[in-house]
């Protein structure tokens, strides 16, 4: 930029020609970035606006339009008779060296930071790929089952729709006709006795197990939770700042004596009867009833995350522990991610009657319901049968993939892996040799593009027998040999041999 | 229920053979329900199934289907040779008489949630109904502008897409070409100067606030906020656990001035410069620079809400504190809920190059991003050029409106509302008399169907001068003053003359 009598000529300032963004706009932004980086200091005079029109090549109303913004935000100023100056407060503010743009302040990050945030964000999950669909990451689920073109006919039905029921703020408790759809599926299909004003819609289970942290505890109470857990809830306790006390497994579930004998009374439990996130053990009734029964004595609440219940393999569905609760102590949490698909981002609670408005407040702080079309789209699917069809067909296609899964595993990973059938869910667990490091292998694996999850990572303090979680939904069971051979070639690489 | 010797008959099982619910099904819920309070004590013999049959009218495999899976599940028992019985584990469990079904255990719901719980529940937002159209709602947006054929058109676009990229868990930082979008789009709306990599998408301006809240403070720690200010914020900071301090607002916007001469040094700050929520105030270019600098010296973060910034009807639209800042202590967050619509539920954040993946994580942990199929569709919404085009006729509309109530409440209302041209937003501030308790009259007017918000409720200890917040975005200006004018008569009714 070189300084003239006649003020500066802006000969720095680049005009690209073949950009959607306007010429005036080009010129502001460039002189708002040299005033602010300090190459043209406070007090500048700038040429006239005839001088800068054939500097620049452009038409005067576009000088004059650039200007005018600029000194409408106080970074120009306009003085009568005698042109344009920058505003003399960019004299003092960064006379300075020109200050490194954007540098890079990890190490200032994380010393303001909160406590808890830091520990989330070495939690951080692994980078997602959209190509990662033939791995075994056991959350994916087979969305290549999903009948996209009744789904497209129902957006359609909707999407057109412009009162303020389907696009403004909508039902803070959940649209309404997807709350009675929830309440038949669910005393249909589970007997859980629940009418449509105990149910509440929530973004994802994750929301839900956010808003009732928020709602049930503060900073420094117990959570109960089964140990190996679910660990995204782990995740939104230690947020909320509880403390979590483990609860072993045994094959009867959660085992609630072993916890009692050694925690004190926590006010809140989490657990996954339907099927023990991450082992697969369905809880029995009898030790059901004895959690119910703790509930009541000690006024805790339980948290039922009614988990993979609709993709049951062999075995009884058992039923629910609200269903099974008189005394009002549980809250059931179901989502429709694995049954339609993740990205619809529709879960839901149901609740002891005196705890739906409160929940409602603690979800509309933490972020309000999901997309009413997306609630109006679901709604239709459930009701017009649809959703039904897809679980009956799923749950054959899964348990077909899991068959082939076994039997790859048995003919190519024998005796490295050993895995069995599982009743319910989208995973099976290959248990290792006792010498294996699980979180080391998976991440050796993860390395070579091979997604497990380790059984490792559901401890609250590690320990337990070295497994792998191998997910087995998303792929189909033609190519299922093909990727435990890969499996074989990343573990050969790493160097282990059986 | 009568009891014979040959077992028990099950004559209050009543079957609806119009139901969809299969014959087996209806006979294991009642069953079931019948055990679990007691009518059916544990040990209790059933008849046989060639009597049932008889007895219900039904076909034997469907009690045999019962049968069995209420055996399955240890309501009933199997004896070889000797029928089916109650299982003894309930003769004890629920022996005594039958429990309340379901009570109102309200003071119980109080005594055991949490005291942060408490505290939201009481502010709890005032019921929803559809029919809400015609109120002075402030948030409401005047959805009956938006262009739902092309939305529709653009769902349609991607409504079939089955791959794992669209029906998954998605990109954890958001769908990549909307962050492209968005960072174009902020460029050249506001130019921010930010890149793709520094957006990160939620679902909606609330739950960023909650991830941000999650990521910079522990409990205890200090959120300075305006005052009045931003409510949904603040809940979501106070449910943080946070001291929220107040910032008062003169003519320049938040006076960091006045703030930092009473209170300590805060780790968080919230800001809305655009206009200021609520009372409408831009912020100018000296004070944001002030803030900026006390950022940077103190090493504090400033949420920078950019709260109705597209919807100004005068003076200059002013550069961002985030493009403003070069020491990268502003986090920039907006939302498409006001100029999209609110059910859409999408809002972004833009940070510092350093802050991108522990807010991502934060966002993991207290619920995910949004729909992708939306995400995709607002990718579209804005790359085609509709974003533009809705944004300059929805400007164009509210001012229309905003004039129209003005000038209605000029007629209708004065002395007893004042209210002035605002410069952005959707409301109006109509100033009462000073002897006028806002809050009282807000909720005075709500119980006639008016809906409005007391200025009151933004202070953080209430005081100031008393006025409502008026929405005119969402009527249409042929039928403000007939709007003004139900106001009126309510407000006659509750008594008030001028």
């Amino acid at each position: 930029m070189v300084k003239e009598t006649g003020g500066r000529l802006l000969g720095d300032v680049l005009l690209d020609r073949s950009s959607d963004v306007p010429l005036h706009r080009q010129i502001y932004l460039q002189i708002r970035t040299h005033v602010l980086n300090g190459q043209l200091p406070g007090g500048a005079r700038l040429s006239s606006t005839r001088t800068l029109t054939a500097e620049l090549g452009v038409s005067r109303i576009t000088i004059v339009n650039a200007f005018e913004e600029l000194c409408a935000e106080g970074f120009l100023r306009s003085r009568a008779g005698d042109g344009t100056y920058v505003g003399e407060e960019w004299r003092s503010q960064f006379a300075a060296e020109p200050a490194p743009v954007r540098p890079v302040l990890s190490a200032r990050a994380s010393a303001t930071t909160s406590a808890r945030g830091s520990e989330l964000t070495s939690h951080a999950p692994a980078s997602w790929n959209p190509d990662d669909a033939e791995s075994f990451v056991p959350s994916q689920v087979g969305v290549d089952a999903f009948p996209v073109r009744t789904w497209k006919r129902l957006l359609a039905r909707h999407g057109e729709r412009r009162d303020v029921d389907m696009l403004g703020y909508g039902d803070p408790f959940g649209h309404r006709p997807l709350r009675e759809a929830i309440a038949d599926y669910l005393n249909d299909a589970r007997g859980i006795g629940a009418t449509a004003d105990q149910v509440v819609i929530c973004s994802g289970a994750q929301q839900a197990f956010n808003a009732l942290a928020l709602l049930m505890v503060d900073s420094g109470d117990e959570v109960w939770m089964e140990d190996p857990g679910h660990i995204a809830a782990r995740l939104a306790f230690l947020a909320n700042g509880c403390t979590v006390r483990g609860i072993p497994i045994d094959d009867d579930g959660a085992d609630l004596a072993a916890g009692a004998a050694v925690h004190k009374s926590g006010r809140l439990m989490f657990i996954t009867p339907s099927r023990q996130h991450p082992l697969g053990v369905t809880m029995s009734l009898a030790r059901r009833m004895e959690w119910i029964k703790w509930a009541n004595e000690n006024n805790s609440w339980i948290i039922e995350d009614d988990c993979d219940s609709e993709l049951r393999y062999r075995g009884p569905l058992m039923p629910t522990l609200f269903g099974l609760d008189r005394s009002q102590h549980v809250i059931h949490v179901g989502t429709f991610s694995k049954i339609m698909f993740p990205s619809l981002r529709i879960g839901y609670a149901v609740l002891p009657t005196d705890l739906v408005e409160p929940f409602k407040a603690a979800v509309q702080v933490i972020g309000r319901t999901p997309s009413t079309l997306l609630q109006a789209v679901a709604t239709d699917f459930i009701r017009d049968g649809h959703l039904h069809t897809h679980i009956r067909r799923t749950r054959r296609l899964y348990l077909a993939r899991q068959d082939a899964l076994l039997a790859a595993l048995r003919d190519q990973l024998h005796p490295f892996i050993k895995a069995e059938l599982v009743d319910a869910g989208m995973h099976v667990i290959g248990w290792l040799p006792e010498n294996i490091d699980d979180q080391l292998l998976a991440a050796q694996l993860a390395d070579r593009c091979i997604y497990t999850y380790a059984l490792g990572d559901y401890y609250l303090k590690g320990g337990g027998r070295p497994a792998l979680l191998i997910g087995f939904a998303a792929t189909a069971e033609e190519r299922l040999p093909q990727a435990v051979s890969h499996m074989v070639r990343a573990l050969h690489h790493i160097g282990h041999r059986w």
